[in-house]
């Protein structure tokens, strides 16, 4: 692996640059967003030896790249597959950064990893912030963190061994997963927190407003339960597109157990629904 | 105020009795807890100069004391409310630290305050742990922490000032409420995030058990939406026998508004929700 060209340079992109230099990458890297101000960012703090000019350019480095990283959000993603689909060929690795898997290893088993055509590995390391960029972009974002797999074939191509090195150089431990099962799970440990503090803090909103009591009562449980609400739509609505039914069945799961909660506030369920829950902390 | 008798000597109870003497109290401390393995440990660790041998014990020392804490769940309040009532006299002050005002304030008024009586102030420090008990105590428990009061008359005794302006020494702020405005706030920051928290670890435990996958992937996101999953019943079983209709009131708002999100997760209907959850911790 010489060459590593990374398709939007945000936050995971960006971090994923300094990452591999970090890690001890010496060949070069090349970048390209549809943001001057995020390609430009990256580039100042060292994420990038260079840019493209614009998404043909993008292109054309694309050609000469030994692994693309595709780091925008999964409908980009999708449009990404499409259009490289044309340019790339045997021995290059494309791999993804996307939060949602299904949709995309699909999408990877129909254009990619035939006879003399280009490798497509889906992946999605578990790490972020609330807010993206850039700016916020640090070596050390992997380091500890898990990068999860959905392999479109069981075959492994020796780029593909190459970089699944490199995250492991990165600091970063990795789990294969079926693509559904990756879906469903994410549903459960990612995407239901988020709905659900979204929503209470949508909910508080529209009961307080401004109202200064309840900063001044406000604690540590009200931060925690709405911190993930300062989390953007843009990082969200490609999720929730691309992984509907799976959020929705965990969201309609949680409003029924609400529900029991509500109808046993005075009952010995209330006690039980407690221990349940202590035991679920017991294990972490 | 030179003799204080703590009922309870649990988190609170034992951390009021550190508080009290590293903010320069010089006078006597005694404690009584029903648990004499609570009892000892706030002792031992230097919460109290003395302890009651039996509950008979603790209603002597209550007619000796200068103000009297009451620092047991709801319920046990308002059993001490009724006894202590037989013991005190005009000139000494009774407080609680319960969770809930409203049915505390309301015995206040008709047990404490008239001509000849002991006056009562309903109290609810904002702090603890997800976990009680005396050996988790702590003399800085209260230091920036938010004390509210939801006083039954408005009058303040001699010594009710002078309780308050140890609550300043301690470090904390403090505030007053109507209590049945106090209960319903609670109900939103507090008592809502907990019940939302204990449903959601429930719910984890009931689907996925002791999975390794979700330990391999669960991140921030789940651990700290699910930490408050880890408080015992013990601690919350009076809060919702006592608060039970305003808790009831904040959970069917959120089951609503989860349903309102599960039905929009395609629709312009998320992005609202993102950006009115965005105005919420935007403020704080």
């Amino acid at each position: 692996m010489e060459r590593v060209l990374i398709i939007g340079t945000g936050l995971i992109g960006a971090s994923a640059g300094l990452a591999l230099r970090a890690a001890g990458f010496t060949g070069r890297i090349d970048g390209w967003d549809q943001s001057q101000l995020e390609l430009r960012a990256a580039h100042a703090m060292g994420a990038l030896d260079g840019c493209a000019g614009n998404e043909w350019g993008a292109l054309e480095l694309a050609r000469q790249a030994d692994v693309i990283v595709l780091a925008v959000p999964v409908l980009a993603i999708k449009d990404w597959m499409q259009k490289l689909a044309e340019v790339v060929s045997a021995g290059q690795l494309i791999t993804d950064v996307g939060s949602t898997k299904l949709e995309i290893t699909e999408l990877a088993s129909r254009l990619y990893g035939g006879d003399g055509k280009a490798v497509f590995l889906p992946g999605h390391p578990m790490a972020g912030k609330e807010s993206g960029g850039a700016m916020l972009a640090e070596a050390g974002l992997f380091n500890g963190a898990m990068w999860l797999f959905t392999p479109a074939s069981e075959q492994q191509s020796d780029v593909e061994t190459e970089w699944r090195s490199w995250i492991g150089f990165m600091g970063a431990r990795s789990l294969d997963l079926d693509a559904k099962r990756h879906d469903q799970l994410c549903a459960w440990v990612s995407h239901l927190p988020q709905m659900l503090s979204t929503a209470l803090a949508a909910l508080l909103e529209d009961e307080f407003g401004d109202d200064p009591e309840i900063a001044a009562i406000g604690g540590r449980a009200l931060r925690e339960t709405t911190r993930l609400g300062a989390s953007p739509y843009s990082m969200w609505r490609d999720i929730a597109l691309t992984n509907s039914k799976p959020i929705a069945d965990t969201l309609l799961a949680l409003e029924q157990r609400l529900t029991h909660v509500r109808e046993n506030l005075r009952t010995p369920g209330l006690r039980e629904e407690f221990e349940q829950a202590n035991r679920f902390r017991a294990r972490r």
